[in-house]
């Protein structure tokens, strides 16, 4: 399970404090707490300050690397021009974080990824919005893996996300979404699952416990690859207890091993 | 999702002093926050008290059914006498926890359960123990199905128990068990599955943790009835948050009601 931690993000109060203030100790002790936490990969976003996205980015970037150099990074941005600005700014092979079937997007996008190796997260949205279908992600996902790779981009890079709709405007959204999961699993052999996981509780009371609800169903679906916040231990509890109920830690080695630090919250 | 109450045990050391005691004011308290908390039947269990198991079945059923006539109980013994000697007492149709393929536990069970309309909670396991493997367990579930089918038990009355392994002594374990679970449902139409949960946590910190999540793998894989604590708001909470997502809660009524009612523990 790989996992991307999401808490440099510019949308949050005390990040946004911290880049504005060109707070380097703050956003080197959030990112240092979150990799001692079980992070794989660092997301970084300053996507609500658009008028100094490239600036706030770029002296991100920097001042993680220059704490943490073996850390990964996930450029998150709506911005294919902000992306290209701090993309060879990355030390190690970045992910980029997004990109869609929609073609003014898709092909804003299409010269950056050829510009070095890279992961991509791709969202299973095309211009009709959100899928409606398994069915509708599927093609989705088909084309994206398709278009990706005649870029050159290979297929254990690409991490696809399915795209989850609210449970409490749809009642079949969770299913809908693990459908399309295991079904990408079944018929898209080697491309990873990646998803949002908020999404699905939208309007729904005590939101964390359906998020953590789903993250289990949709690890058993085949999602190996999550945006969280590794924080949250509750979140990080679950999801290590599915692991474990999965086969995927042998010997429950990672699971005792976050008890022992403390680290399994309930 | 069928809730069966586990709380009136004698195990329990409430409950055994409840019963030694005879008072009658304790154990209807507990079972009528039981069925506040969404218990749909209440297992009733005294097989600690060796001794006086029948008198204590007795006294039970009495003060129970005097106190909340509306509701259902599970009769729990591994004594076929005991429980034919409460059987007529119980005024609902009782559940009659449990069977298993064991010959000799069959053959002693078999004329009991043909005295009266009962649902029977029936354990997939055989003389060799717990099954080691999915086909096992299914083998040993196809068998009970046939032989209660042929002492007239209905379909919809059976629910097997696939039994499940401590997933610290077999990282397949948990796999196997949703494996069986799934299998039954496929091959076995109309019967119910239900399982005791906290098995497969044993010998891992955190138990009631793995058990939530275990939960919510089985309910995906096909569980529809379950033997828990009612008032473990933590796993009721993960109960409801599932059945929203499985889609067997439209427009989230019971989990909204849950809530309201302040019994969505997080």
């Amino acid at each position: 399970m790989l996992i991307i931690g999401e808490r440099i993000n510019t949308s949050r109060k005390l990040i946004n404090e911290g880049v504005a203030n060109r707070d380097a100790a703050y956003i080197q002790g959030d990112v240092r707490s979150q990799v001692d936490a079980g992070a794989d990969l660092i997301d970084v976003n300053a996507g609500s300050r658009r008028n100094s996205e490239v600036d706030d980015l770029s002296w991100l970037i920097e001042v993680i690397q220059d704490a943490l150099p073996q850390v990964r990074l996930s450029i998150d941005s709506p911005n294919p021009d902000s992306m290209k600005a701090v993309l060879n700014q990355v030390e190690h092979p970045p992910m980029l974080n997004s990109i869609t079937v929609e073609r003014p997007r898709f092909e804003a996008m299409a010269p950056i990824i050829q510009l070095r190796e890279c992961d991509v997260v791709a969202l299973c949205i095309d211009d009709r919005g959100i899928p409606k279908s398994a069915g509708q992600a599927l093609e989705n996902a088909v084309r994206l893996v398709s278009d990706l790779e005649s870029l050159g981009v290979k297929r254990e890079r690409i991490y696809l996300d399915p795209v989850v709709q609210a449970v409490s405007a749809n009642t079949n959204a969770a299913l809908t979404a693990l459908e399309t999961i295991d079904r990408i699993r079944q018929e898209l052999g080697g491309v990873n699952v990646v998803c949002g996981l908020s999404n699905i509780s939208f309007g729904l009371p005590k939101r964390p416990l359906v998020n953590r609800v789903f993250l289990t169903l949709a690890m058993k679906a085949g999602l190996n690859a999550a945006i969280v916040d590794p924080l949250d231990n509750k979140l990080m509890g679950t999801l290590r207890a599915t692991a474990v109920l999965l086969g995927q830690d042998p010997w429950c080695q990672a699971y005792t091993s976050a008890f022992r630090e403390g680290k399994l919250e309930t």
